[in-house]
């Protein structure tokens, strides 16, 4: 593709207008958007709205005016891109926070099941809480293995699978209703984690009957850095299970200050504590503008920007670990290089910014709504050029950051 | 005291430019600063750098430039306010989220202990996650007694003692010295919950040696609605408590992305997910006010202005329930009244906004950093009118709002 063809493609792009409403920085690619996606334009003017208005004027007020049902409004909000009913989701935490209260729960509710089983490489939050997990519930045990290993993992001991939908690195997909079949095949609840699919690829939970799932809000969602988690559990499940953090937003009468623990019905018994109302609006301006979003351009669109990624890249000689097949990937496209660190940094002093995943993975986000061809085209000219002088090689861009 | 008087108090008052520092609301007489504090002048244009520069402009790159060690840099500026060294706080989740780590890990800390020990009445979430809590830990329990049986409570299989510095409804302050020492006496850890305290009174984590507290940011800190909340642990514990919430950002090298978890030193272990910065934002505006204070202003006036509102409550034959001792309370006075709740919307209605906690109790912040003599009198009045006028009695007063 030349850069004309792409100047071409972006015009003709029926997502175009989604680019105006995002404040993108001048001079910069933007290819992190699954790491922490750009702000929205509606982001500031809603914030400024939340802390002047509502929290300034309004007070404490504003709670009976909005914030108290915030997590379940936005929850319902979000059940529309992933293939729930409203009233399965809620906005509580963080991942690893709501991971560990749907582990916990899953792994108390058939006693006779005692394992989680996960995939070695997961991101390792997942694995990290689910050792946490299985501490809490005696005879508990976590089983991970890799992914070529899975099918004969899951067995009559399992209690819940711990998967995640499209993988950190790879953007390796599974196939959700194949995979949720075969837990329930063995009896075992399905949980999905969709912090990389959530606002990225199409993901339909209750068409693939799962039981249980977690995603993040600052991710392609664009809620903010380190905006709130959401969780989803099936409604034949939600009266069946309750949450170890059973804390006061979650009780069945928060303000009747009774000492007993009572959970909430439905959704609300996975809140904890008070809700962070300024991380919350900011989620809520980035899932308000998914809402108009035809999903099916995305799909059409991230496919594209991959195939043209996946050309740049073959081109230029570098090993890509992404699937070719949509169906089977998510909206990022990975490379695997030697100097994957030292290149991504040298990258970023271009002004193309993507991110490194430990050792050696050079990691890119494709987001339809406000990336566009020509944006990769150039973003794979610069890389191009990184490659053909070795800039890398300067040692500056050796150095290691706190966050990588 | 007369109105003139009390401007008098106001004129003289060494705390009176901090009130210039807040963007209250015109018409209000702001009582509910022990729920939420008010907005600071200084969160709006924070939140706005924040959202605009650090997040629209620097994108990702943020995380390495005063995002990733928020929650250990605005956790050390807290530290100043509750007698503890930078290093043993940490801001992290909600209140309800760190009481369940911290009890969970005291729950594990000595395997020959197995009880908690609280108070009955003690603020719900406590109560609630305690239950959780042990449910975590085999052979846990939780006991809550009474607070005048809790001496008799307190043996050789208490685990950790579960007490709030200050109670939310009636105001009353344990000796904090005292009870850690009690708990001491008997082998067990001492357990804080400074959520009515921090801001409110002088607290010495260090000076009672306390072992554990965690804390509320959106009351008497000022840091906005939700605000996250900190935890501490003294430094000759750090080593030998681990969160049962494992999350990768407590992780001893979280971009390595191993799948085994290993604990942070210090106090980073007590992180689970990424930190919602704009909320952090918000709370650090909050906690940078407090840092240039002199609290020994702050306690003069908070007993001067609780002085003031007893002898408004006796003169109208109110039941004050929170003690006269300055030493025994914390800073806000409570009556109980049967008309609490209609009392407390019609005070709402004028302009005078406290609040109500089931069943019969009617409760106002005394904030020294922005309330002022005259504003106190002039609640005092209205209250009066309202009470003279049984206008607590329209019927529109008694219709319950989802948070009262």
């Amino acid at each position: 593709m030349t850069r004309n063809e792409a100047r071409a493609r972006d015009a003709a792009d029926p997502l175009r207008p989604y680019r105006d409403r995002f404040a993108l920085p001048e001079g910069v690619i933007y290819l992190d958007g699954n790491s922490l996606g750009p702000l929205p334009r509606a982001a500031a003017p809603a914030l400024s709205d939340l802390v002047e208005r509502q929290w300034g004027d309004r007070l404490i007020r504003s709670w009976n005016e909005g914030w108290i049902d915030a997590p379940q409004r936005i929850g319902g909000k979000i059940a529309a891109l992933i293939g729930a009913h409203a009233d399965e989701v809620i906005v509580a935490d963080s991942t690893s926070v709501n991971l560990f209260k749907l582990l916990v729960a899953a792994l108390r509710h058939d006693p006779a099941r005692h394992t989680i089983v996960s995939e070695t490489g997961n991101f390792p939050t997942d694995l990290h809480i689910a050792e946490g997990a299985v501490d809490c519930v005696p005879g508990a045990q976590l089983n991970a293995v890799a992914r070529d290993e899975l099918d004969g993992a899951i067995d009559q001991d399992t209690a819940v699978t711990l998967l995640t939908h499209v993988h950190y690195k790879t953007g390796e997909r599974y196939d959700m209703a194949q995979w949720t079949a075969r837990a329930h095949e063995s009896g075992a609840l399905a949980l999905w984690d969709l912090s990389h699919s959530v606002g990225a690829v199409a993901v339909d939970l209750n068409g693939a009957g799962a039981d249980l799932a977690v995603g993040c809000g600052y991710k392609y969602l664009n809620g903010g850095p380190g905006a709130p988690a959401f969780l989803f559990v099936a409604r034949a499940l939600q009266d069946r299970l309750a949450s170890p953090l059973s804390g006061w937003m979650g009780h069945a009468a928060p303000f009747a200050f009774a000492d007993a623990y009572a959970p909430a019905p439905g959704m609300t018994r996975w809140l904890a504590g008070t809700p962070p109302m300024l991380a919350m609006a900011g989620l809520e301006a980035g899932v308000d503008l998914w809402l108009g979003v035809d999903r099916d351009h995305v799909a059409a669109k991230s496919a594209a920007l991959f195939d043209l990624f996946a050309a740049i890249g073959a081109r230029l000689g570098l090993e890509c670990v992404s699937p070719a097949d949509p169906a089977q990937r998510g909206s990022h496209i990975s490379f695997r290089h030697p100097h994957a660190y030292a290149l991504c940094q040298a990258l970023i002093a271009r002004g193309v910014i993507g991110d490194f995943r430990d050792p050696d993975i050079l990691r890119f986000g494709l987001t339809p709504l406000y990336l566009g061809y020509e944006d990769v085209w150039r973003a794979g000219e610069i890389l191009g050029e990184i490659l053909a002088t070795a800039a890398y090689a300067d040692p500056a861009f050796s150095k290691r950051h706190a966050v990588t």
